[in-house]
């Protein structure tokens, strides 16, 4: 670890408006984007069919939720949920750490930098890799790549580990999953020094964000833009009731554990969870990350609730050029109808992850060069 | 850490039947008593009144429950709930506890041990070390008490917890709380090593068990003691609703993680929930946890529920040779017709606790000695 006897440290601001990271944030010079007076209702075009399905089981998967029965009239009677425009406020947060960036390189000319390990041909995590240098290079993070070979060891990407953990020009280290199967993911998960795990997926961070008085290095990724969405949107989340679908270690979980942390009254919803909508229909937030296309339907939806859905899920569709379309855990259609307001699948949820890895990668750097940092946030 | 090459680690069965543990179980020679069917229904004296009051407010605080309007055939026809006896199973616990130690003695001639460090004379943190002393004593476990004057250091403190940590003859120590105002009660706490952290109350445990595929190297002990209740009693949690009233580190939001472990539907009460009866009315295990006498209602109550009441809470009572009693945070008269299963207090998870303590001492002290531990046990 680098420490740099600097006060410049003190001039950065966090472009995330995450609670968590508020203490390392000692003025803060960026103004936040505001959205919810500039967004406009949402309103489909007339060639998209509308209507309340009956209700079906958590266990159906529907690939097209609206019904065709339902008349002119009553699409025109119908308000829209605002649309949560993730792209828009991801794009906005790149804008604000590429500022902060530069910033940090004239006045103490230090340079955030990424590390990412991939091992193996799949394509999609070459893809994944691929946008995530692509929006280090846009706000000015050095990333580093290493790309290993699918039948590599396990101590080959130790060793990689190990130099980025030493390495002070790197301030976040993500290994790409999933891992070659002859591989001990969690072995190689726990080499990357929680200092620089901006994952946030190490268990003493996870142990960090359950407990109150407490606070993680980092949240991770997707649930911290999920409670970012609500933070630009103006949303409360204090006194509310909040439903998560969902209890994964990556997104449910730490998800309910951000919304407790804002004082709303938590439940979560599973797979064994006996007629989950009982639950869902009374939340004021529901951010739903289950992978079930369309599976949170209008009638699982209080009205006035506001709705972040996680899922990404591709769906068969003759009628795209592709073959298929992108499709979130809930049904739009359905319940953008009651709700107040949703985030879109795509741009909704899905460019805020990165936005939030690039944030927390900021993040890092500015801690590990802040020598006035409170102890708490020290391993 | 001492590690002894011998098999006879295998033989040794945990005493609490909690899932976090079993991992460590090779096998159990130990029969877990049951008790449900052992236990007759509860019938207090005619001596008190019965009766369902009217609704009250989270924020009142209720001394006396019960309303003096209902009449003798009213409690005739009225069923109640079976107790849950924590006194008797802390008993049978601490029993099953001696027999693995002595076993344990008598084939690896090892003897776990308990360190307890108390600083400063507060009169009741003395009476809980003596307690804890006894309980230790009635099983077999050596316990270590360091005794410090108020005025000590904080170096002071840490110097013992480090003997402590390298002493292979103490498998768990315990900072007794609160500290005096003088100490940095994290910078202690901290420094107990992960191994002896008896407790649980390491972020990292804390991580672990809220992380899905991890296990915690220690359950905090009054929610485990809650878990062990429920199962000792048979008691269903699997796709079952439960809440938790209350948030705290050491117990509500530990045992909101245990019960989504074993697959209930859960959801976290806490002071900023607007209408908490309307939520705990619904479900079907109540876990209540926030210090409050009295403040469940029989109308928070779901038929059937089952209840487990962590609060003490003295309340005045002239007729008491003490001038107070003791209640807990749910209003054991009206949620008792109402429910299946109550927990009384005290002698409901009062006892639990400290037989939890002897149980991770128990437990740690097979970890330790363990050669064939899981690695993901080694911190």
């Amino acid at each position: 670890m680098v420490l740099i006897d600097t006060a410049a440290s003190m001039i950065f601001a966090d472009c995330s408006s995450s609670s968590s990271t508020a203490r390392l944030l000692l003025f803060n010079t960026t103004k936040l984007q505001k959205y919810p007076d500039n967004i406009s209702l949402f309103r489909r075009s007339n060639s998209l069919q509308f209507g309340i399905s009956s209700r079906s089981s958590s266990r159906t998967i529907i690939t097209h939720c609206s019904s065709p029965s339902t008349s002119a009239i009553q699409i025109n009677n119908e308000t829209f949920a605002k649309v949560i425009d993730g792209k828009r406020v991801a794009k906005d947060i790149r804008e604000e750490i590429a500022v902060e960036i530069s910033r940090m390189q004239e006045e103490i000319g230090i340079v955030p930098g990424l590390a990412v390990i991939l091992v193996g041909d799949r394509k999609d995590s070459a893809t994944y890799v691929r946008n995530k240098k692509k929006a280090c290079d846009t706000v000015g993070i050095n990333s580093y790549e290493v790309h290993l070979a699918e039948d590599s060891t396990e101590e080959e990407v130790l060793n990689h580990i190990s130099k980025f953990n030493d390495d002070p020009s790197v301030h976040g280290i993500l290994v790409q999953l999933p891992l070659p199967s002859h591989m001990n993911e969690q072995n190689i998960l726990n080499a990357v020094c929680i200092e620089k795990d901006v994952d946030g997926f190490h268990p003493l961070n996870i142990g960090r964000l359950a407990m109150r008085g407490r606070e993680p290095l980092f949240v991770p990724c997707t649930p911290k833009g999920c409670i970012e969405l609500l933070h630009r949107y103006d949303i409360p989340i204090k006194g509310k009731r909040a439903v998560v679908i969902g209890r994964s270690n990556i997104v449910g979980m730490p998800a309910a554990l951000l919304l407790q942390r804002e004082d709303a009254t938590v439940s979560i919803v599973h797979s064994r969870t006996k007629n989950p909508e009982e639950i869902t229909s009374q939340a004021d937030i529901i951010i739903s990350a289950v992978g079930q296309p369309n599976m949170v339907r209008g009638s699982w939806v209080k009205p006035g609730a506001v709705l972040i859905d996680v899922g990404i899920n591709p769906v068969e569709d003759p009628e795209s050029p592709r073959g298929y379309r992108l499709v979130g855990d809930i049904c739009y259609e359905e319940a953008s109808k009651v709700a107040s307001a949703i985030t879109p699948v795509p741009g909704g949820v899905g460019p805020m992850t990165i936005a939030m890895l690039l944030s927390n990668t900021l993040l890092s750097a500015k801690r590990i060069n802040n020598l006035r940092m409170p102890a708490e946030n020290i391993v």
